[in-house]
């Protein structure tokens, strides 16, 4: 099979969506990772759409139990071919309390699938990556990876994690020709949870379009591997941000 | 009982110890926490011979297991009184390791340690200051927390996080009169383990005087609530920083 | 003239060359600036060998004088049309001294090179690039601006200070769709000069290859409008970084 | 004379007066710099009433004229001895404007204060403190030097060149034993000036008092020097900040 193979581990109807859009146009093959198959469809259907139903693949993983995504991967790349780009998109529902009322549980979970899981992923390909000499990994993260919160937390400590993750990724396999890219996407996007967590104050102007995010991410894999980025920000042309 | 109460979570012979030294210089009652009275003995010894036996308290927990913490700091605050100044100090002993080397378990014991204790040791406290309207928490950290490494991954994945706990605390409590500061001890300390390591290469115009990191924290605990520090670096002057 | 239009300002044989070839070989019409026409003419035999010498044009300018920039920038805007992408890549020579060493004179006239002439050339192409509602600047600049330096001080003092006003721009004029770059180059170039100054430590894979950093800067300006980075780091696959 | 000297350059009415009294209440003698004898009256009087009318000097200079600041402090060193401690508090009054408005000039004018200024200050002190093995020089500065602005540009111009000074003078000559901080001030200050701005919306829990300020001055000089900070942030417990 020669198309390059592209994973998303957390493929649901957001970015997730847009980006199996993007990649499956561009004549990849399309490894869904989701826990449920419903959770994926949407993905499924889009990359379908955009490419060819015979080159997309699912297969159901549960990011806080890091064998299962490892199983997952040894599948697609199985199924596909080696994985040329692996794009981590996995989160938490993430639901706002106070610091003071962060469960232990909740921290730990919510570790599994912002850290362990990320973590799981990027071992399950780096080692052909290595050996190849080439290969793509990216996170999808938030600003919650530059500062602590108020009413946020357990979102802050899993990315501020997942961040120094791929850093050192970065600093240990990008000599051997991985490029591994933190996304930081500096705003909330405009995906149907969004619109009606938004309600009135809904603006399409002040959030980022996944399929422009997707475009960005599409971007990033075109860099050569003399100037790469390993921290992208990305954020609308409305948004007053603060570095 | 009349005395100020600093409780230090992770008092061994090297940070521990100064500042068990240096608090109990400065009159306060002293409760320490390590999983082993050997593993506190030298701090107790140094709280002791600064103050009097009488106002040092030992009370054994682990770090890894946030029940114990809490269990703990109530002892200390029952026998001593309500805790003015904590300090959470513990850390993993960290070995180094590339990335692909790390395993899940190492991952979330790192975690628990660094994240989930220090918000165990955090909470036990932060109800009783809040109330009081004063109260300060410092968190030991590192350089680790602002950069990830491709030979201590673990040791950087574990401090980033708590620096997200620490901000995150700060932006929550701050406003009810509690200080809160991470300590980004930015080299080595002048500690046995240290001059082990560095064997003939030791040198201690290198490294930070424990007692001297002890007394910039002190000098931090001192500072007025419209002037306050939440992230504090300190260095030798002989170190080749970058930011 | 229906081609997009491209300034550079700061045109030598280096980076500059390799833009200038990038985007006239993807359609745009080039406007070189430099102090002299030999400066730029690498610059524009390469522009015109990769699109057609017709739409090519150099005018002379001193970056350290705002007026003549804001002149040159004129004349482009005039013969070949409203600018598209304005790229400011002018730096003075930087020799290597200690702080103590700097001269007052030295001092500012690195500032005016660094940020006063690149304001100038922002300001001579943003009322338009506002009222269209579009338009793209880019600031080529380096690790420096993210840290002090014991040796190269003008040079990190200058990038500070650019960074500050690229975020100021960004900050006030993303809004009107202006997007608004400062690239960080996190390494030294592939070009004569470092050639030279490497002599027998010259090694290609540790430096950064023009046509790669220009392709970088290409992709960037590809980047639609929800979402956009306004700081671009670009470094080899074997550099070991720090943030 | 055996006291230490402490050299205030920009000792207005608001922090500079703060700074007087502080240091003259601990034994220092102080030199007064401002432009005017009637804008370091305060500062003056408060040093005095603080310590002994002896023991404080005023020696004009203005600040955006990098001559005048080292006669004055070659002036203050022969009177009172050589300088241990050297404050740079001096800055433009800063006016809103948006990027677009900023003039050439005022661009070169509040670069010659923020940093030429700092930098002949610290000229004119650091060769002494060298030869003598210690002495400390504080930048005061601001959030600014961390963040542009499209409402304040020419302020955060200035001081992110201000910090990048500060990090280049540490980074040479922190190991000779001199001592250099940028302190961030991440607040407005509670002094006459802001009391009219706020007008109505003034309220005294949301600002920095002066005396605290000070006060966190006096602990950062009392660290020792192999527990530096180099770059300490201060703001009110009230303060919802960002990094």
């Amino acid at each position: 099979m020669s198309q390059p193979v592209c994973a998303i581990v957390g493929a649901g109807e957001g970015l997730g969506r847009a980006l199996a859009a993007r990649f499956s146009g561009a004549g990849f093959s399309i490894g869904l990772v989701s826990r449920t198959e419903t959770g994926s469809a949407a993905a499924f259907e889009a990359a379908a759409a955009a490419g060819t139903r015979e080159s997309v693949r699912f297969v159901a993983a549960d990011a806080s139990q890091p064998e299962t995504i490892e199983r997952a991967l040894a599948n697609i790349a199985g199924e596909l071919g080696e994985i040329d780009l692996l794009i981590y998109n996995a989160r938490r529902e993430f639901t706002a309390c106070e610091p003071l009322e962060m469960t232990y549980a909740a921290l730990e979970d919510s570790y599994r699938v912002e850290v362990v899981g990320a973590f799981a992923a990027a071992k399950s390909v780096l080692p052909a990556m290595r050996e190849r000499g080439h290969g793509s990994i990216f996170f999808s993260s938030a600003t919650a990876a530059f500062r602590g919160s108020a009413t946020y937390p357990l979102y802050a400590i899993g990315k501020f994690g997942l961040r120094a993750l791929s850093q050192s990724l970065c600093k240990a396999y990008s000599r051997d020709g991985v490029h591994i890219v933190h996304f930081r996407l500096d705003c909330d996007l405009d995906v149907p949870v969004m619109r009606e967590l938004y309600g009135d104050r809904y603006d399409p102007e002040k959030l980022a379009d996944p399929a422009d995010v997707a475009e960005a991410y599409w971007l990033a894999y075109q860099q050569p591997k003399s100037a790469w980025s390993n921290e992208v920000e990305l954020r609308p042309h409305t948004e007053a941000w603060t570095c």
